[in-house]
């Protein structure tokens, strides 16, 4: 087992990028502990903390890349989160300018500025103890999660906000304690960035945030040869779960379709052919939101015999 | 109790349409069984069956309407779902033409049509035995729910095929045994409709179908006055939802933030003010998706002290 | 030809319904000279006025419906816009609440109601003199256009706020004087509705609304027998265009590319196959956006040969 | 006068990336002619050609970047096109898999995979003589354009089949001869790319792909200092307009809404408040789309007074 601190990180990523550096090499099969920092870099840790937007003008900073020994493009990389943990007992959450309900991160400010509408700022320190995430007196269950988790394209860098086939920023509560998750490999070593962990999150995450905590996860690498994948696939005890994200050209209708294909060519492996597959997934197919521009199409695994 | 048959109705209607005729008159909290057709106006038992569309050009024929006395504009209906059985033991389902991943069925029939890909008909009867629906050897379990249901509208009359705020076809998995259903009251006597019952359906509805079956369906009409809601709301021992759903000019993402928006609105009927409610779904909301244009946010009540 | 006034029409309808009862018969190749009154049903013709919303909940009212002899469900209904002239020599604009920039009236007024920013009201009475319309001293051109028109659904009340397969709420500045506009006829008569003319509006409607005034159009009808269509078509000097339309799980995008499909398959009638035609489309299509839920996609007639 | 041509540039990127080093350097007010590759990055020459995808295994070939010297982040990036004419009398187009219709590249590949429809490959080589582009017989207008072209982002590297705040895939046809292009600067130089020149394009780019041709660009440098603009501008003798895309949690309403809000603010720097911009849009906006995904909204610059 190894262990990566904040501290051997030093800088972080905001990009999830080919040329990004290496800081740890791992071999297959083996268990890391890597500590990750909140979304807004660790500036907020009390109710009188700012942002220094100079300092971090970007959000949901990344710890890695970790290059997975004997890794080349067309493998996929297993990843089996094992366990995530608040690392200061405590996160933070914030409504900023109500923009979230008005589009994506940029567009929306955008409007924001232009309209000027009155919201409170909702910033919160909120407590985490054991199994519970404290919003003042009302106490939530502590059902953490990580939102940014991806390996490096082959050709773009892509902004920590955004997810695509290198997965990202899905902000899915289904990638939590338990799941293991497929990523594409596109370049050697396959690059695994992380971070930006969540105790909690419903879905849509429709304030454009959730409760943001530094944490420290325990994962363990994996490696299929000579198996492409085009998106992420997730997998936990119950189902099987394909991702598709909005983009340029992608609606989200296009989104979910897509991650059912892809679902269907999953359950082919199987042995189920894509047809019956497509109607199963009429009958039983799951969908999970995550930000509003990700989703998950899910099988239950029961069904595959 | 009141029982209301297929022999009672005659003619189906295929529109949710404020000048349709009552089919019976029933009193606030009375229980009322009624028998629904399927999706394909029954026409399909057996294999060997094929669809008359000079008969049933249309799908999702509904039982009602149901005139509610008491009923007026500004109120809110009440439908309480008892039991959903399927009135012959089994159900059907197909795939036509594939065009279900392309888009809404007129605009994906014309694409199909122009594209002509070579895709399976994927009928199926699908027998129901107590708990089980059979697809083939496989045994699915039988979670029925209600496909189209809803009140007239004030002004419109709405193709059993589209929701809207008046209900309609949702196609969500959550309208279920057990469940409240909430609907806008905007004419006199609400004019509940009915039909499209589902066997087993999941998030989706990615073929466009899903295990169609004629039912009985148990419910009971109680009515809330001078409280008139904007879109349907759904409750359960779980959660309280809020129905969206696409339209001119809403996208998907605009249907799920209007379900939010709503839900933070029912929230604050709670005594929780609109922005904790927003943080709060952005913490433990979940999103149900019904067919590709319909959706429901909900809060879990248990966090509503 | 014929003349039909205010006064002859009564009330107005708010939808385009098949059950509305016409106002007047007419005969192919017939012209007739229709009075229309301005979205907001005329409340609005000083600065001071409020419009009373008991009075006129809805906007759009529509002028007929027209009962055109020997129409008949599977037939073509071709009306040409003689012209369009403004009845008052002045129209009317507003902001209301911002709420257009936030997606379709419905949600958008939800969520402003929601986050009441502070937006002016922007109402204006705008003079109309000969070839210009006044925004204050500014002259801009006057170019009048149709915003709804349609014929009626065989089985649906579309709201005029809306557009669809009928026509209805387009808000094409192509429909203006001397275009040919085509609808499919699905019930006997056609029935066709028109309202709610412009004396400007730019492509996307982006306040919701345009210079909206009473008018005074001149249209001849025409009917193709024995030809059914699936979403209307304009024809001016220059183009050929189809319409596409956002509706429940059509995106833009899906409407975009539906105008086209149905734009090639109409290329073919002129004798170009419809892969050539998809071709040619790329490199001389055109999109006139009309409100931001219908466009229409053109090709130039010269290249017809 | 600098000339850059394609023995200068030697290998291509395939994304706007900050990290591309500059190939040529150049002063505000230099004017350069630089020449482009084709989207297939010159594999198609003749019919029997096979575009050889382990060489170019993406599209839309990249010359430059360009270093501005002087320019620094918070500074806008002017690029006069002064002059697209074709390297070689001739262009390329083709059809490939229908996709196009289905969703953006990726996911619209997958799902034609699924479905394979039969559709011809479409590939032709089309003669350009001087205002004239031939289709078999059917002469067709030159109206040449450039496909992609942008400044480089500050963290993300953007694959150059997509549009973004940088410019990038924009396809917009009004990116011709004669017009002004304004771009953000995000680091230092700007780093302009270009390429993908287009003979012809019509509105949404239907078929995926224009008369793609190598170019022989001629553009000329300017720089604004210490103004720092969010999106795209474009300027010509008639219009202003500005750049919306489509993206994470963008749809393409988003992307005209935010088009038009940006030009709004523009319209401000005019002596015009926001909300008569805003009115002024409703009348006389133009929304010109590139391909599906990438749009621009305009105002006519004689009512600027």
């Amino acid at each position: 087992m190894k262990k990566f601190t904040l501290k051997d990180q030093g800088k972080f990523y905001y990009s999830i990028d080919p040329k990004n550096k290496p800081r740890m090499y791992l071999d297959i099969s083996e268990t890391l502990i890597v500590e990750t920092e909140d979304s807004s870099s660790g500036h907020i840790r009390k109710m009188t903390d700012k942002r220094d937007y100079k300092k971090a003008p970007h959000s949901n900073p990344q710890s890695g890349p970790f290059y997975i020994n004997g890794a080349e493009k067309g493998d996929t990389l297993v990843v089996e989160l094992l366990n995530i943990r608040p690392s200061i007992g405590q996160g933070n959450t914030r409504l900023q300018k109500w923009w979230w309900y008005l589009g994506h991160r940029e567009s929306a400010q955008t409007i924001s500025d232009f309209l000027q509408p009155n919201i409170p700022d909702g910033l919160r320190i909120m407590p985490i103890e054991k199994d519970t995430v404290y919003f003042d007196q009302l106490a939530l269950p502590y059902k953490p999660m990580i939102g940014t988790i991806g390996t490096a394209p082959e050709l773009e860098a892509v902004s920590t906000y955004l997810p695509g086939h290198h997965g990202g920023n899905m902000d899915l509560p289904c990638v939590t304690n338990g799941c293991k998750l497929y990523f594409p490999v596109k370049v050697p070593g396959a690059l695994l960035h992380l971070g930006d962990a969540h105790a909690i999150q419903g879905e849509g995450e429709i304030s454009g945030v959730a409760v943001e905590m530094p944490a420290e996860v325990t994962l363990k690498v994996g490696l299929i040869k000579n198996k492409a994948i085009d998106w992420p696939r997730i997998e936990n005890d119950e189902y099987i779960m394909s991702v598709g994200c909005t983009g340029a050209g992608r609606t989200l209708e296009d989104a979910i379709r897509l991650a059912y294909v892809n679902l269907n060519l999953w359950m082919e492996e199987y042995g189920i052919n894509r047809w019956d597959a497509w109607e199963l997934c009429s009958f039983l197919g799951k969908v999970t939101l995550g930000n509003i521009w990700c989703v998950a199409a899910g099988f239950p695994k029961k069904y595959l015999r």
